[in-house]
């Protein structure tokens, strides 16, 4: 279990490619995580091949570690396949709307995570692409998803060309709450963020964005309002395009 | 990593408390976890106390493994903190929207399935409510969570009392597609279920249920139409008012 202890994300990989074996693998731990009902409600689109890897990484703002990891793979939310099978049993399936979304994407998460641990036990490095729900509907069609499909996340892996330092994190105490929640008074904050905001590592930070410190980075260069706001409403009218928001009768 | 391939859910726990050492060791394998822009959007609620776990009980429906376990974390996606610190460094904060709802729930899962997979290598066993966003609003208010805080899923933990089977699942070319997505056709359908239909277990059930087939009891015991539909617009309206859905300028 280091493997968990000792995760870093791996932005740089080797050209070396991944044997289905071991591609394999990593599904078979996916699948043993825990599942609501166990009707897996989740589909795992594997690319290795460079072509449909290149039409991805545009949906992924082209980052590096999109375009030269050899394999891709994208974690999707899925009710089709269970409902196929509802279909053919002669049963009326009812999953298309938001509880069942959330729940898709929380048992889709799970597995995705399973397989990211299997991957870094055989020494290979990932990295979670948070864009995936920026671009969802680009994905899915470049992927050719169904309806009753969406994608969530994507995790690339290959072999590592890099070596960073472990991420700090922030004390322990910020994120535990014992019997209930406690809200933060503003010491509780200062004292939470201390360590963070006086890291060598941080004051690099703020000088290279030119911002005051730390907060501004995040809300006035890479989660900016307007792109939130943007990618809110898109992400909300892929739901309903892709069959996850049929809540009305 | 054995812990991932032997992962049963438990649902029968004995009444050995777990101690504090053992319960933040998870919270440590928790954060470890990949996370969006290091930003940690998310809180665990720890209760052990017997009081707020019997308060939390018919949230959960009064399942048998709710009301027994020495441990119920809720995990909670959390954009309060975060915004706290910006606003307390003169940032101004807008992650209160859909975007940022399913960021923080994918987040707040890798850090549930890590704290999980800690549990069970300390010989734990741990069981996934899916019932926490059925009723995220009754659990916000018992757990006192402030607005930006909702509940994603809980896990109960304690020491088993039963040791189940390993479940089966679904052959992996169920979930696994390589490059893209490829649909299943009726025959697909049949041949990826045929062991699942076929178990003596399925039978039991089927019988049990008084169902024509396996589908049925899903679609008409178990996850029905009405209660999909009602589950969806409740966790919806909850989004709203705990300041998740504030997509409109």
């Amino acid at each position: 279990m280091n493997t968990i202890y000792s995760h870093k994300s791996i932005r740089k990989f080797k050209t070396t490619e991944l044997c289905k074996e071991q591609i394999e693998k990593m599904v078979e731990a996916a699948v043993r995580g825990s599942n609501t009902g166990n009707m897996q409600l989740y589909s795992i689109v594997l690319t290795t091949d460079k072509e449909t890897r290149e039409q991805l990484a545009p949906c992924h703002f082209n980052q590096p570690c999109a375009k030269s990891a050899p394999l891709v793979a994208t974690f999707c939310a899925d009710i089709n396949r269970f409902s196929l099978w509802c279909k053919e049993r002669g049963a009326e399936p009812c999953y298309d709307n938001f509880s069942w979304f959330v729940t898709a994407t929380i048992d889709t998460t799970i597995a995705a995570q399973n397989f990211a641990l299997e991957a870094e036990e055989q020494g290979l490095g990932i990295c979670y692409l948070g864009t995936t729900t920026y671009n969802a509907k680009e994905i899915a069609s470049i992927l050719e998803l169904p309806k009753g499909v969406i994608p969530i996340t994507t995790i690339v892996v290959g072999e590592p060309d890099e070596s960073p330092e472990l991420t700090e994190r922030l004390p322990i105490e910020a994120v535990a709450h014992w019997q209930k929640y406690r809200d933060y008074s503003s010491d509780d904050i200062n004292t939470l963020w201390k360590e963070k905001e006086e890291l060598e590592f941080t004051k690099r930070l703020i000088e290279e964005n030119g911002t005051e410190n730390l907060a501004e980075i995040f809300t006035t260069k890479r989660y900016k309002k307007e792109d939130n706001l943007y990618f809110s409403t898109k992400l909300f009218n892929s739901l309903k395009e892709m069959g996850f928001f049929n809540n009305e009768e």
